[in-house]
């Protein structure tokens, strides 16, 4: 009698939301590791398990450590859930000839429209002025509220233009802001001015938007040199991952009204947000939901599906971050 | 010995914002009347300079009534420093001859970027999330965050395209939203589908931004009927007038959860506002401050003193709204 061979085994780590939203779906579909889901410390789980894991599926505050990789033998492919892959350990895993892949463009818009919203937020004092009227601190005396600024005009610096950043870019360019950008290269096809540096952006913009990818090169590439020239009316908004920010930094402008504002997704120590902050009402803060939507969650569920497929099928994946 | 004449008098009603603002420099070129400033009651004020008025300049909340328009024989011309005209009393001043004219296109473009802030807000939850996350409700838990929507792909209604819904349009087609329009008619050299109805533009839409003059024809024109069609998952944003809707039967349907959410900067009664609104999250509420911004108060300030000089020197005037 021959068995039937055991389907190989996905390790889900996080888990992620797409993951929680889509649990019974992806269950008919894949022979997924659910370590969450037993009282055995996530090690022991893995060591259980190791021969049978081929493939990792992991959110994005889910460390996909050298020590992980190596104690699975099996495993080949790590797909992250994020557009941002720094809680992977690429080295590794190119060492290893493990393939990773990401989200992809799967939010990029959702993102977009994250970004540009905690900036019309902060400019024009959207969440801070809901908040003095819930507090019924408004008597029809303008005096109570300050004026805020235009955003028409503004020289946006956008740090990393991939899909994000260019969707930022065409939104405010429509509200009329005058846009420019730094990258690791020119962009060719791209018409906004490029700066080859954080500070030459930074001299030639009254707004930062962050949203590149958190790597060794940009790990606090945003200062407190980089906020001092920002100025007393420059507002960051952050996107991307945390650290890309000096928080400690960013925190002590903020207090001593160093820079104007802040618009934040994202922090260095996730989930813990600086509590220095929360007093402020020229600070947005939102708990890394930029890519947090019903649409965003099924177009995650699609692309995760396909690519699973691929890789199972050996077929080409789509959204290769390492190129073998 | 000749007696320099009187310059002629301007009364100023509010004040306006922009009155406030440039106080000094508007009172070194004209002759302005603040009421405000004595201790007299507005009528026996009014009476006391009642032969020297020329002009009133008035805050889109001061009520320019007949009887105010009667007790001033030399009166020729009122100023709005709003674009809405619906607190003067526009078939006395034409019985009468009386110029009337508003603030033009001046800020335009800043409510409409009040207008995406706050249906991106509401919409994304940012103000809701702040709240939660200031008030440290986050453990990183997903569950403490309800999944959003995303804005691209929705059908986007808007009611009134003047200067205002036309910068809206712009702003969020570029967000990928599926633009229609209802007004009084048809506009030319717009590609946007026109619906001849409000019925019709909620019956196609997702989302409802006002952005029109109130008007008899306007008022109330936004009723729990057309928001039970917009439905549970829909979303009204009001840059305009607060009367625009009728703000009973819409504060009824969001405390039922017969609408999904609404983002409002006008209110039926200002300055008060519906308080049952102030515990539900899905709605963000701003103190009328589409307008208020430094930009569009400088602005709105050489608007002001362009057309008080054109008005002195009997020379043509921006933005007449009344059609002689």
């Amino acid at each position: 009698m021959n068995t039937i061979p055991l389907a190989p085994a996905i390790l889900v780590l996080g888990p992620p939301l797409v993951f929680k939203a889509y649990e019974t779906e992806f269950s008919e579909r894949f022979n997924f590791l659910k370590p969450w889901k037993t009282s055995d410390p996530l090690h022991q789980f893995i060591s259980s398990h190791s021969a049978n894991v081929k493939a990792i599926f992991c959110s994005a505050v889910s460390p996909v450590t050298a020590e992980i990789i190596g104690s699975l033998p099996e495993l080949r492919f790590v797909l992250a859930s994020s557009t941002g892959v720094n809680h992977i350990d690429l080295g590794e895993c190119r060492r290893r000839g493990i393939v990773v892949a990401n989200a992809g463009s799967t939010f990029s818009e959702d993102v977009a429209d994250m970004a540009v919203g905690l900036l019309i937020d902060v400019v024009r004092r959207i969440s801070a002025s809901n908040r003095l009227v819930k507090a019924r601190v408004w008597s029809g005396r303008e005096e109570d509220y300050p004026l805020t600024r235009k955003i028409g005009g503004k020289r946006v610096g956008i740090v990393g233009l991939g899909q994000i950043g260019l969707h930022i870019a065409t939104r405010l360019n429509a509200m009329g802001c005058i846009i420019s950008y730094t990258s690791r290269t020119m962009k060719p096809h791209v018409t906004y001015p490029f700066h080859p540096t954080i500070q030459k952006l930074v001299s030639n913009s009254d707004i930062l938007i962050v949203s590149c990818a958190l790597t060794d090169q940009t790990y606090h590439m945003i200062d407190r040199e980089v906020m001092l020239v920002l100025g007393k009316e420059g507002v960051i908004v952050n996107v991307a991952r945390g650290a890309i920010i000096n928080e400690k930094e960013l925190v002590e402008c903020l207090v001593k009204g160093e820079i104007g504002g802040a618009g934040l997704d994202v922090f260095e120590h996730e989930p813990k947000f600086p509590e220095e902050l929360f007093r402020l009402d020229n600070v947005v803060l939102t708990p890394h939901h930029g890519a947090v939507t019903e649409e965003a969650c099924r177009s995650l569920y699609d692309h995760v599906c396909k690519n699973l497929d691929a890789f199972l099928l050996n077929k080409p994946l789509e959204c290769e971050v390492i190129d073998m």
